[in-house]
């Protein structure tokens, strides 16, 4: 089968991989009905993170189940599935309090699982899934369906940006009537808008300086854009609400300048929910958070527990995140896509087989 | 009138100083039914917090009201009250969101008010009291009654230990059912256990080492006492649940070593509320956060907040966080008071002018 396979900064080729096929009676093997391109892909790509040896890459999905484990029950051949980014057991402690992505088992999709062996990369035409039977949920749609609906991308959005941009507005308690600050205009930023906004949050302010993504951003229900930086930014906020901050920041990029604004921005006994991938270890002052009364909470998303919540609402067209993707490319022109990303000139890349 | 004055390390004094009387509309004279010695004072007399200059000491009580402003409605004359700590003035964004101790205006009982006016130290026999109209609140119980009940001690407890306590449990979102560890066995983390019974937690492992206070942590609740410390601690808790962790974890001592082990003892997606003052300034690692998804949150307590909770808990005896107060001693014993608590022969001393 095709697949993508990354061979260092800057290197992502189509390459024949041998065709996934059941190994434990955990597994299932789904065909690819479409993947993306991740932020966090992008790495790896951009030489930030190196790549040790060639591998498969791509952890988002949505697939068809094509043959199953004796031991999975939970979906069955020919259902259409999301897969979460992050595959996990649903046994462990974490798992039962909502936390699968520190499950104890947890694998991430195109890596290795805990016994050791290869999970295909979701850029590709088939893969291999384990834990299958927790992971797994079946939509209720068929493929047909969906790709009539155009429910496919927004679908594909659940495997993780929308999940993600979730987490940021569960981590920071966001709800009915607060006002939010939206540090990051990636996609997984304005997922979090429109997370935002299906919690109930009365006004989302978004730190944003393209057009096309601000654009979105209203869109998904931002109702103020600011393109200052630094205490600049914090003054227009302040200048926004009166003289006064919001009560929740969700930060979604992942740097030290990017976790102070989402600080800066919070009333006293405010929320901070941070997704952004934490690039150079910033810290956080406990004197600072104390003074302040500043909650902060965050990490890989809780993608499988929020596909209860989030699904309901793609199939009922309350929500389109699959309009952050902005381009589509087929799996032979997946560099492309690589490129797109690299250069800003999409905000996320739908990637068919 | 007679009030304790610290001048330097190990040096409180009793000394004569003026009476107050109302200085703004918004002022309130009460005279002291019950002051105490804080964990926090004792910073100053033990030098860590060198004393600048002598200064009046003290910032919980609960007094009679003699004499109020004209902007004072919200107390009269004769009425008893609970002074919380940190007074507030009820209208700015962190008090109308229910954190006073972050109030624009925040003022602390023994410190300088707003107007640079000095607010006289709880350990005396009066005290003008600023703010007021939003910081006191009437009891609906008579002096006499109170006394007569033996409930002063517990309404006292309420001008700062049992909400400190009780902010740790709300800043680490306990609920009912959850596995809480509290890091601490002072009269704060006492009082947190007392929290995390009244919030429903069905399980609550403290760490101790001394005798009398873990024998006081069971009466308060607590179903499990460990004496270990580090990471015996964590193996200690481990054991205790079956190789599992705690849902939360109450900080209330204030060290880096003190904050680490809370942050061990959570599972993943679990919280830590914090309300041990940072000694040190410990730093929290946004990317161990991040990779275990744990939340932290917590500061000075929100005391006048949660009056409206604890009281009717007091009144009724649901709760006894007065219990805390192991001795007595008269105003003109203070000294005494300080040396109990300095040499941890008493948990917390109730001084009465």
């Amino acid at each position: 089968m095709r697949s993508a396979v990354i061979h260092g900064a800057g290197d992502v080729r189509v390459e024949d991989r041998p065709a996934p096929h059941l190994l434990t009676p955990g597994d299932a093997v789904l065909r690819v009905v479409a993947a993306c391109v991740c932020g966090s892909d992008l790495w790896n790509y951009r030489g930030v993170s190196p790549v040790r040896s060639p591998r498969p890459i791509g952890h988002e999905l949505v697939g068809v189940v094509e043959d199953l484990g004796a031991d999975v029950t939970s979906v069955g051949v020919g259902d259409l599935v999301v897969v979460p980014f992050s595959l996990n057991c649903g046994e462990c402690q974490a798992c039962r309090a909502g936390y699968p992505s520190v499950c104890d088992s947890m694998t991430m999709v195109g890596g290795l699982d805990r016994a050791g062996l290869q999970v295909d990369g979701a850029q590709g035409e088939q893969v291999r899934i384990p834990l299958a039977q927790a992971s797994l949920r079946t939509l209720g749609i068929s493929e047909s369906e969906a790709e009539a609906r155009g429910l496919i991308p927004h679908l594909l959005a659940l495997s993780d940006v929308m999940p993600t941009g979730y987490h940021a507005a569960t981590s920071a308690q966001v709800g009915p009537g607060d006002v939010v600050a939206v540090v990051g205009d990636g996609a997984v930023g304005l997922s979090a808008v429109l997370a935002a906004r299906l919690r109930g949050a009365s006004r989302i302010i978004v730190m944003s300086r393209h057009e096309d993504r601000a654009a979105l951003a209203r869109e998904f229900g931002a109702t103020d854009v600011i393109a200052e930086r630094g205490a600049e930014a914090t003054a227009a906020v302040r200048a926004l609400l009166d003289g006064e901050l919001a009560d929740a920041a969700l930060e979604c990029v992942g740097t030290k300048e990017s976790m102070d604004q989402a600080l800066a921005v919070v009333r006293g006994g405010g929320n901070v929910g941070f997704v952004g991938v934490p690039a150079g270890g910033p810290e956080l002052h406990v004197r600072d958070l104390f003074t302040r009364n500043i909650g902060v909470k965050g990490g890989m998303a809780s993608a499988r527990h929020y596909l209860d919540v989030l699904l309901p609402r793609v199939l009922d067209g309350t929500i389109e995140p699959g309009k952050v993707f902005t381009h589509t490319v087929s799996i032979d022109d997946v560099a492309t896509a690589y490129e797109l990303m690299d250069a800003r000139e999409a905000i996320k890349v739908l990637v068919r087989p």
